[in-house]
């Protein structure tokens, strides 16, 4: 064991570790599918695996490198295992591995233009390269007074949305006293979604101070998709009631079985109350490269305040990638900026740049264009819609494997590269195929409720899934059903 | 060019491209110190060398690595320079740089335990090594009800402990109409904070739906520090006014001048009122693993109920990292946790497991256990403290030449690694002095304002930065001055 302190950055040794590194995931992803999917560790084994105490002394790399074999990787679900089919797969790929290398390596931290101008115009520039790239509306590019962000989540980026739209409807009511959080405020403001959105659009609101009872969850068509009717019906009696509805987030795809809300006729009932209209296009926004496949993903943008998605779902960006694109930046940056004197700056104070730190919650910010930039300069356009052509048509196929068996159905129709199906026996027998189905190790799919059954979720998306991979997972299915 | 789509992971080209990077890497450190430190280019600049559209077909990679050297790295401020004295450094090293890659090639997505094991049990386990390193009181270890968690930035932890007070303070009043955002509460929530805390406490306090209005910011003493007897007292009027304190954030190194809040008597006057107590020591904090150093830094730890600090400032884990550790997970969970349908698993049921995306705004997350742990490993606390004795020593000396040159005043007594200090013949020189020390591309400092007056800081602590790079600086700036 060395006693000598190491450099921090010593690059004769960074080149020598470096290639072990890189080499070491080479040959993760050589030999990942020959590992079970899911983990089969206990609670707390791979902790039991590690000293007690934080190392004194160096230690060198092959030591970290023989533990990442014998502790981290059997306590990993492999997210990039051909047989992933859970959640959404955060697909990753060569390019954008080494974005987030040289992101890491640069050391660069862009939270105001002035702290590394390429980092903030790169982000831009790339935001408005993908932009056209899924045909989502002008009002969205930087060249007007919009612009596109990358966030870590979508979460993240709703919750700054709802932020945002807090701002305007306290500001447009000219009511200096209802503010949230202030006991004088008369007026609740509500926020709008479906039964079917995510998660994190409850969480987000509530972070924001938007208790619960003021968040409307529409109910769903038979198909998943928020009513439109009931949705306006709402905001009407609302409004009449003295309530400020102020926020409609509408899902592209959503989660559970990818359902498409009808975004067109959300943004007019929001429209008619001037409240911010956030799409949330998570996972379906990347299918918007294929102009075939755009209609129903982008319709009704041109009416959105803000409008993403995930690049790191299904457009091979390695985890964490979100695009956020906003109409408008002056709400946003008027929610969120804060300049002290220590931050202040001649560029900032020009008025003529974007410190992308007024578009976040956090203050600092990693370089991740770099990733977005070279997944898209190495891998191209063509090839990304290719594979989301071919994910469509596996999915297609496998709902078709789905419908043709007597003892499954379809818990809604295919949408994209999701099929939800259970078990016509019931959902304790469906809850049972998961469970085996999980254990399998070859599979990893995950629950949802559909139409208020139990469902099994497929999602092709998938670095390395290739048509075998879907045949393979319904054969295990249809094996240990 | 190819036409053909390229595999998105092809394991030999990966060798091959990431040892290209890999060398990049160790190229740009080994020859930033010849760069100037601030970039120089106008606003506009990057985007204009940029293509207009998006590729259709991949480009090589050689294409991109061009692209950096002619595009991307004049428009780079360098954050790894070692003249780089500005902001706080964000200071990398190449065990962290290879850790963030091994996290981008593995690819995993931590959201629950079940998702990745390994990426919560490492994190819980590393923040407990980092917590003994420190010194932190045994409340914070994962083995009771507290632990520790890895954010991106210290803004993104203040706003979560926020959400938790604000959970906890509304449901010990008992009250069930006192929720934020309902216009039924008659009870304001109040904060508080020092006029000297980083801007992160006001946004994070109006993220949460806290207006400015009820942000104490109580006044310092003359060296900076919160006035403690201000805030009891201030606390108590607005309580018996009818408000309920219920959050106040101690800072531990604030921005400009690196002072420390009293935070013994600060938790004294907080638990008064059963408020939430959160120590910002972001940058400070690295500091604690120094045992001569920890006394201040840690003193009146074992009241607060959240506790955060950047390693990536001090302690060599490039950006992003903010470890937070809580003394009881519960109203953290409580506030922040959702478990829709999609999420369900045996784990989270069995309850004898972290899901940490219930300690965080996004519901994704990264392997970032990985760089910390690989920091930790890779140079051990040995080196770790001698290089904060290290810079703590330099700003010393640094300090000595500032108050020996009669032309120049210290600001502030230096702190740790911070050096606060200003011309005397006042602010305007002051200011112009800081333009041409910035422009001589040599070093890099930031403003702020100490006293009421403008400083210049000079924060040490980047990777590459030593001794002769302090001395340089001075130099630099006793010449221009």
């Amino acid at each position: 064991m060395p006693t000598e302190p190491l450099p921090a950055f010593d690059p004769e040794r960074f080149r020598r570790e470096g290639r072990a590194v890189v080499d070491w995931i080479a040959d993760y992803w050589q030999t990942v599918a020959d590992r079970p999917v899911q983990s089969s560790v206990d609670p707390g084994w791979v902790r039991s695996q590690l000293p007690a105490h934080p190392p004194e002394q160096p230690e060198p790399l092959a030591a970290v490198l023989a533990d990442l074999d014998h502790v981290i990787v059997p306590g990993l679900t492999h997210w990039q295992h051909p047989g992933f089919f859970a959640y959404f797969p955060a697909s990753a790929s060569g390019p954008s591995i080494l974005g987030e290398l040289l992101s890491a390596g640069m050391g660069v931290q862009g939270m105001l233009w002035a702290t590394s101008p390429a980092c903030t115009e790169l982000e831009t520039h790339v935001l408005d390269w993908l932009r056209e790239l899924l045909g989502l509306p002008d009002r969205f590019a930087s060249t007007g007074v919009g612009g596109g962000v990358i966030h870590d989540s979508a979460s993240s980026g709703l919750l700054c949305a709802v932020v945002a739209a807090r701002e305007r409807a306290l500001q447009c009511s000219r009511v200096e006293e209802t503010v949230v959080g202030r006991p004088e405020q008369r007026q609740p403001l509500v926020g709008y979604t479906s039964a079917a959105a995510h998660s994190s659009i409850e969480k987000g609101l509530g972070i924001a101070g938007i208790d619960r009872q003021w968040l409307r969850k529409i109910e769903t068509n038979d198909r998943g998709e928020l009513d439109a009717d009931r949705l306006a019906a709402r905001m009407d009696a609302d409004a009449r009631n003295g309530m400020i509805p102020f926020f409609v987030a509408a899902t592209v795809g959503t989660t559970s079985s990818g359902a498409f809300d009808a975004v067109p006729l959300i943004a007019a009932a929001t429209r008619r109350h001037n409240a911010w209209l956030h799409v949330d296009a998570a996972w379906a926004g990347a299918a918007a490269i294929c102009p075939e496949l755009r209609g129903g993903i982008v319709a009704g943008a041109e009416a959105a305040d803000s409008w993403g998605f995930n690049p790191h779902k299904w457009l091979l960006v390695n985890f964490d990638c979100h695009t956020l694109w906003v109409a408008d930046r002056r709400p946003f940056v008027r929610a969120l900026s804060m300049k002290p004197d220590y931050l202040r700056n001649a560029a900032t104070e020009s008025g003529s740049v974007i410190d992308y730190s007024d578009w976040q919650v956090p203050l600092g910010r990693r370089f991740r264009a770099l990733k977005l930039w070279m997944t898209l300069r190495m891998i191209g356009a063509a090839a990304l819609r290719q594979r989301i052509r071919d994910h469509v048509a596996w999915a297609a196929e496998f709902a078709d494997w789905v419908r043709a068996d007597r003892r499954f159905e379809l818990l809604a129709e295919p949408s994209l590269s999701l099929v939800a199906f259970g078990l016509r026996a019931g959902d304790e027998a469906t809850a049972a195929l998961l469970d085996r189905v999980n254990r399998s190790g070859r599979v990893l799919l995950s629950p949802a409720r559909v139409g208020g059954r139990h469902a099994l979720r497929l999602a092709v998306g998938g670095t390395l899934t290739r048509r075998e991979d879907v045949e393979t997972a319904w054969r295990e299915i249809s094996r240990l059903a």
